[in-house]
């Protein structure tokens, strides 16, 4: 038997390797195009902020790796043309010698990955536009730094590497300006919580400019002006390209490879194609999702590892499956991390779920040991009580978080299960409940135990709605005068027990302190007073405040 | 109504506050003989080392506290010296007064905590030997340190919390040696991944003293002799005895509530103990195992609160229920963390499941990003293929694995759903592959694929009990040439495919290299070459050598 794969980074090579220790003699080919091969891709914006020092640890393994430990034969530098799957052949070139040349295969895996999304405006080509995808092309911009030594760069977009890229530039000592076309960060993260990550960004003295655009590059030679949509000019010293990366799919296309809803190469859960024979992995291929079990496209690293291992297993008798992905994501800018699995809010809503949000704000330790505040935003389902999706703003101890919420998630947590997870509890990793814990609990209190929440944005709503809102901040007088919410009566919590009678107790009633646990004890009392309709804001004043920028 | 609780830490507290949430008008009052309440136990041994320096921090609430946001009545010194349930009335001690009263309720929760274990020997009792519960003994120790300077200290038990007070006086610059009954460190932890622990102490110059136990202490007002089983004699400023705890339970015990099999109270899910209307949580009310439903007792702040809140809803009219616990443990001693959760190979083997063990070792992060190494111990059952337990060794991003992992198990995950856990990923947070995933593909490997591990103890079995085993060194030359596994042969992985056809295919063969990874290539070389049984070291020469100090 003879297995050919196109591409040699994360998806390609797990599928060569897991093939190859499930048989010992079928032949193993590789052809990709670039000069590198499973490379952390990952890793490029710290290569380039000098984080990583050693390109080698970018690259680790070569083809002479490939051959001695898995006897497989990695040809770099070659291009796949054309794929004639009534034929099993391939016409491939080699890039160094252009000579052209077939290949036959008796399964062939397609592992071309993405590249990056160039926009259709002038000046996108020009050699200091970059767009960061592979070593080669961190290279260059490692090169033009060396020997421009520029003072300023623009980056346009805000997703995760575009804000990889800006904390290690900022490093270099090179200020950034960002430019988003939508009107928040982070454009996978819910706006209320991209809210945090802006904040903190512009605390870094980032210039982030948002609901605008790039539709010129200028400049003779080398740009050196980003003309934006609002009529908006930035100088600046070079552009790093950001905005997305779409699958490499041209020559599955015409090889009548059927794609997916999302572009991406369709495959079932055993990375098969709609042709025989051939499988897909890693960012070629599309994913679906755990919860909605549509169709998702989100390319990771991790997720190309884990496909291409599948398609290798498959393809070689196993029985390995697919289980599709919850689209989890975490990056870190400065001291920040921001991490989501899961649905967001909005995704949440176009499902048709029953949304319940909160705003779960907690140190990761105790304050005596240095914890720091993450800001935790979970979704979940009123009718089924599952949680949907989680977002986590932070600094230490988010990447935990996260992965617990997913771990939950994947095996169909409710709401109710949080709390009785025993988790690991000692004061240099964790409070004495953690705050994955809490989560649930805000959560369970909303949905089983009517202690409902509003979200600022709901809160705008309801007031605008009607007019017998009765607001109260609960917290101590001072932080009262310092800001509060329009129109609040500053009743401190100590203080409620003795002045319920004097509210109404049929109109709705909004309690609130700085972070939400005091507001929910407010709101506790209220209740078991015979206040009628009482809420408790959503992360409190805190997140209040960062919604009202 | 009105609730009584006895004991005002973190379960009596959790009740308390738990019930006021739940209602507004039942009169709460709460006994406790001690000067400080509701303090952080697991503090402690860093308010010894200076680490927390305020004692405010571990005391953040008194009895002004809890009524004014509880309107809870918190009475300090106050002994409960007998409880007529038949009556429901309590006769309490003022230990401040000396005036004894009588107290009637309607529901009462016992939370009365645990004690040191003080053993019987001569010098018990001594001002200077110490046992670390509540913040006064720290006081205490802390004062003894400002006032003697002393230079040297013996810490006997090394579970937790004689560890974490190890670090904590080494920090102070205070000598440390250690005495332990059983012939490992950390008696919670598996023979084998103590021994990493062991030569961690070691390394940073502590005097560690297994197998063998304290039998007198020696001196006129101070002792400054320990005295151990072995004749062995042991000089010192003073003592710190960490031999364990025991349920506080004589009260509960003379009014006729149950007991359970571990002697603490017997309670059922909704912390109601055998007589109706009293509750038992916390370190004094037993748990159960929520893998194996039996009695477990394994006192624990994160429990005692989890436990609190629960009896606090019940008898408030709320359907909370206790689950059972895991037995989760985490500590940190300088650098190195230590955790644990699940069964430990010892229970998995009583408990009578077909026991399947791994030694995973990795990195946490990427070794550019300044990734640690850990050990992961996991223990599974080869019928089910449900996980059972796990073990972690390691220094940075243990907490995490162990969270995964504590989600993984009580959700009944089995070998093969880690791998497909979607676990955030980007470096400076992870590997692309998490140590979680890669634990569940060698256990999955082992139990589903016929990829036998083999630990180094039972590797001596073998070895011992038949005279025809190859043991083939994968690591190149020079590794080999430095230590290596009695009588194995030196094939590097490269060269297997070449050699494998000299091998006795029918015969037991053991593969190994550094830490597992290439031992399981050669394995799969060796399998699919049609060599009959092949194991894999478990962790590889770096586990056998620990195991071999």
């Amino acid at each position: 038997m003879k297995v050919v794969i196109i591409g040699a980074v994360a998806g390609g090579t797990s599928a060569a390797a897991k093939a190859r220790r499930n048989d010992e003699n079928t032949e193993i080919k590789i052809f990709d195009m670039d000069y590198d091969i499973s490379y952390s891709g990952c890793g490029l914006p710290y290569y380039i902020g000098e984080e990583i020092q050693d390109r080698g640890d970018l690259v680790p393994r070569n083809a002479e790796f490939f051959k001695k430990k898995y006897n497989v034969n990695v040809f770099r530098r070659h291009e796949v043309l054309k794929i004639i799957t009534s034929y099993k052949v391939l016409i491939v070139k080699n890039l160094e010698t252009n000579e052209i040349f077939t290949e036959n295969y008796d399964k062939l895996v397609i592992a071309t990955g993405a590249k990056p999304i160039v926009p259709n405006i002038p000046g996108a080509e020009k050699s200091n536009v970059f767009y960061l995808r592979n070593v080669l092309q961190a290279d260059k911009i490692k090169e033009y730094i060396l020997a421009h030594k520029p003072k300023s760069a623009v980056i346009v977009g805000t997703g995760f590497i575009g804000l990889e890229v800006t904390e290690n530039l900022k490093n270099l000592g090179i200020e950034v300006t960002l430019v988003e076309r939508l009107n928040q960060v982070t454009p996978g993260l819910d706006s209320d919580m991209a809210a945090y990550v802006e904040k903190y960004l512009k605390g870094k003295n980032i210039n982030v400019i948002l609901d605008d655009s790039v539709v010129e590059l200028n400049g003779y030679g080398l740009i050196n002006q980003v003309v934006l949509q609002s009529g908006k000019v930035l100088n600046t010293d070079f552009v790093i390209m950001s905005i997305g990366v779409k699958p490499n799919v041209e020559i599955a296309k015409e090889a009548g490879i059927e794609l997916g809803a999302k572009g991406a190469i369709k495959v079932n859960t055993k990375m098969m194609t709609n042709i025989e024979n051939v499988y897909a992995c890693g960012d070629c291929a599309e994913s679906y999702s755990i919860i909605t079990k549509k169709p998702f496209y989100r390319p990771l690293g991790s997720t190309a590892n884990k496909m291409g291992r599948i398609a290798g297993d498959q393809l070689s008798g196993g029985n390995l499956e697919f289980r599709g992905i919850l689209g989890t994501g975490i990056f870190k800018i400065f001291d920040m991390t921001v991490a989501q699995t899961g649905l967001t809010e909005r995704e949440v809503l176009n499902e048709g779920f029953e949304l319940v949000v909160c705003h779960n704000i907690k140190p990761d330790k105790p304050t005596y040991y240095n914890g720091k505040e993450m800001v935790i935003k979970a979704v979940a389902d009123k009718k089924t009580r599952k949680l949907l999706g989680v977002q986590i703003v932070g600094y230490t101890g988010v990447d935990k978080r996260i992965d617990v919420f997913v771990t939950a998630i994947t095996f169909g947590a409710k709401v109710e299960d949080l709390f009785h997870l025993d988790l690991a509890y000692a004061p240099p990793f964790s409070t004495t409940k953690d705050p994955v814990m809490y989560t649930g609990m805000i959560l369970d209190n909303a949905i089983n135990r009517d202690r409902k929440l509003i979200t600022p944005n709901e809160l705008h709503k309801l007031i605008e709605s009607r007019n017998d809102v009765t607001v109260i901040d609960a917290r101590v007088c001072r932080q009262f005068e310092e800001s509060h919410v329009d129109n609040a009566i500053n009743i401190p919590h100590d203080e409620v027990r003795g002045k319920v009678d004097q509210l109404d107790k049929e109109k709705p009633i909004v309690a609130y302190c700085n972070k939400g646990v005091t507001g929910n004890a407010v709101q506790n009392i209220l209740i078991n007073n015979g206040c009628k309709k009482v809420y408790n804001i959503s992360g409190g004043h805190e997140n209040y405040k960062t919604q009202n920028k």
